[in-house]
């Protein structure tokens, strides 16, 4: 992939002024919150799409909204790129820095700032971790719906930035159906107040915008999300299928008769047995595909929408069905596909594509993609949000074989392409990054994307913010 | 109200060539599609708002998106301004024209163009009438969700820029939690297409800006909307109390609980008067306030979910709880409530409101809208969507005395700062349109409009696109 261009050339004007820089940017934050020593800008090269990595001019590390705001000011008036960063955690290499740029580190913005039940809301700051709002209101009998399987580590910040989704999203929608108002640091140090507790407000939806727009608008600095109440129980339920087909057009089904369960996962036999080898999570090793199926509420309810679910799984040849029969049991199922992307990285190197497809498509894809892989000599492992038709396939490679690896990423973008011309997008969850930038012209017309940039420019006129992600580096308006 | 400046100053340039225009434009549309007499102008005079009126220049009724472009394109080239109309059921004046303004009515465009039931979508033009996208798909189980009170009037093109809601959206969420996708004309004539199909879609939202946007940002011709398949069963129930501030905050714990019914609507004493007298509705009449509280799903569900309301209700004083026990005792509450302002009509002049809250402030700005409205002499009558938090008191008037209706005037506006100030917003669901333009300055701060200005001219640089309303006349950029 290095020969590619994947950064914008960077600034020598930029470059040339990099200790000035460096000092004057010390001087707008405390002591200890800028990292320019070489070792100390190690851990922010890349992030969890690996494929590339520079090292970025300075690292700044704001404990405060104003602070955020005087780098944004002083970077946009000497025309110096800025890179935002949550945890690192992007799979699109959407925090990955460019060689002339400033990366601003949410991680010091932790706070939790207020949690409201009487309007079932939680104020918190843009380095929160996902895992840590649905901790801290837990006992309360509440949650923080969005869980990408990163949430362990991953920030409400990135979240928003990649309107992060995560598998009890069917029920419960991605982030931007999960957030009510942000606290926005336009690029020239302005800041603003987007949305609020109240539904919808009047004017632009600016905060829908904002969400999912990879730190190009501004950089979020705190963020009020919607709290959701624990269900009275909760039950998974594996569905064991003798074909990829069989259990493609089984969730469509459910989906088309118009059952929402909390989650519909897939996993195809390669995951299931990456996944059980790592996790020992009893799933059935007898089976081609295994669909996890979570229902929710009452036992009375949980009992009605089974009985549905299983009925329309006997018409599409399951061939298993097993209830977990105890909350260790629904822990571990959950455990091994939450862990399926780290359990892959233990036996091979991958690449994981996010295409999104509606689901009459579903089955189609799942060969398709086979086809894909296999003609370029490639193994693939599919384990995804299947009631959400967000698709990931795990294409696996050798990543210090330069064939490999570059077989691995035609195979990616093919994938993706077929994604796209059966109806679907790019991207489901993982956003376009450095990725997809590229595949962009094959979902958009020009004129589409034009007018996604004139947006763009209206809050980052001269491109400073993340400017090498999203659109694709030819065709952009001239800055 | 007619001393307040409502438009734009007319622009000489245009009116001075309006026979020029009148005649252009008819060669760009078919023979009957364009409106220039002043007896046929007048039903474009107004909008349900009704409290301006201005003859517009002309009326275009194009049938296809190549006719809305180039009448578009004509439009932006001459500096025309563009008003767009669905059914003209706006409640802010969104579609009341000004008198330099071509209309463009999109009412020919009234196709269902696709109904796609593995997808669970319906493709329609935009002026298919709301409840037209449910009686399409009905006899196959489905529905469109959001239901306004005028859904049998009003059109998919309108909900779009207002991002109607309806008693409904508890549970379904508006118009832009339904949209899945538009064709879009810009003011150019550019047509893009926004969304699709498939979840989420790359880059920024465009389509979620555009929802609500109130036609200022293109026009919608064409929109992709989710279907909901219809649920098992749905039971209305009646829940008196003799307070309203019980009765708000029965609203919020049911809310904070986690508990959500398809519906939650509101109803004071006035009311409920009204509706039972136009309605026959079987409402209790020993009450001061009422909630309409739907659940819908299997019989064992909704006995489940009505057990833990029931209990809620209870420590909030309910004095009569009465479940529906027929089809048609359901048919007859719904139909009580969803005539509420025409009933209203029927004695008075009103305004209607449109504020929302925070569920925790509901019983305080119950409160102090009473106390509002009595010290201008006026009474109010409450009905409203209450889960949301979106209140519509409708202040009764008598729209031909001027000094009643500067009275009505300056008392909505005090309930809408009063919205605003506890946390909420000042419309819903109706839009900002005319009516709340000069109040957006309560709600925001200039560098918030500022910024909501700059992403409006991404748009439609010229401010072509329905241009007195939304944001206030004073402070927008130098066009």
């Amino acid at each position: 992939m290095p020969d590619k261009i994947a950064f914008l050339p960077p600034k020598k004007s930029v470059l040339d002024r990099r200790d000035i820089i460096v000092a004057d940017l010390s001087d707008l934050l405390p002591k200890g919150c800028l990292v320019s020593e070489p070792r100390g800008l190690v851990p922010f090269e890349t992030d969890a799409f690996i494929a590339y990595r520079n090292v970025p001019l300075a690292v700044a590390l704001p404990e405060t909204t104003a602070q955020v705001a005087a780098i944004l000011k002083y970077c946009s008036r000497y025309d110096i790129p800025v890179v935002p960063r949550g945890a690192g955690t992007s799979l699109s290499g959407g925090a990955i820095p460019q060689s002339d740029a400033v990366v601003i580190g949410l991680s010091k913005l932790s706070r939790i700032l207020d949690v409201d039940y009487a309007n079932r809301t939680a104020t918190v700051q843009a380095g929160v971790t996902n895992l840590n709002i649905s901790e801290a209101v837990s006992a309360d009998g509440y949650f923080y719906a969005p869980d990408p399987s990163s949430q362990l580590a991953c920030t409400i910040g990135g979240n928003i930035g990649m309107n992060s989704g995560g598998a009890h999203c069917l029920k419960y929608g991605v982030t931007t159906n999960n957030l009510l108002g942000v606290k926005l640091v336009l690029f020239d140090g302005t800041i603003i107040d987007l949305g609020g507790k109240a539904l919808d407000a009047p004017g632009l939806d600016l905060l829908g915008l904002v969400c999912g727009s990879e730190g190009q608008l501004g950089i979020v600095t705190e963020a009020t999300v919607r709290l959701i109440a624990k269900p009275e129980g909760a039950r998974p339920v594996l569905f064991g299928f003798q074909s990829s087909e069989e259990a493609g057009s089984c969730v469509a089904e459910i989906i088309g008769t118009g059952i929402i369960p909390v989650a519909i996962e897939f996993m195809d036999k390669p995951a299931i047995e990456i996944c059980e080898a790592f996790a020992h999570a009893g799933y059935p090793m007898d089976v081609e595909a295994l669909l996890i199926v979570e229902v929710e509420g009452s036992e009375a309810e949980m009992d009605a929408m089974l009985a549905s679910i299983i009925a329309i799984a006997g018409r599409h040849g399951v061939s298993t069905i097993r209830e977990s029969q105890s909350a260790n049991e629904a822990a571990l199922i959950w455990k091994g596909r939450k862990s399926a992307f780290g359990a892959t990285g233990r036996i091979a190197d991958y690449i994981c594509m996010d295409g999104t497809v509606p689901l009459s498509q579903l089955s189609y894809v799942l060969r398709k993609t086979g086809e894909i892989v296999a003609r370029h000599g490639l193994r693939v492992a599919n384990v995804f949000h299947a009631g959400d038709g967000n698709m990931h396939p795990l294409i696996l490679y050798n990543i210090n074989d330069p064939e490999d690896a570059a077989r691995a990423e035609e195979a990616g973008n093919e994938i993706l392409k077929l994604c796209v011309d059966a109806g679907g997008c790019l991207t489901g969850e993982h956003g376009v990054g450095i990725e997809k930038r590229d595949l962009m012209l094959h979902q958009f017309a020009q004129v589409d994307l034009d007018q996604q940039m004139t947006v763009r420019a209206a809050f980052d006129p001269h491109w400073i913010m993340n400017p090498s992600k999203v659109f694709p580096l030819e065709g952009r308006p001239a800055a």
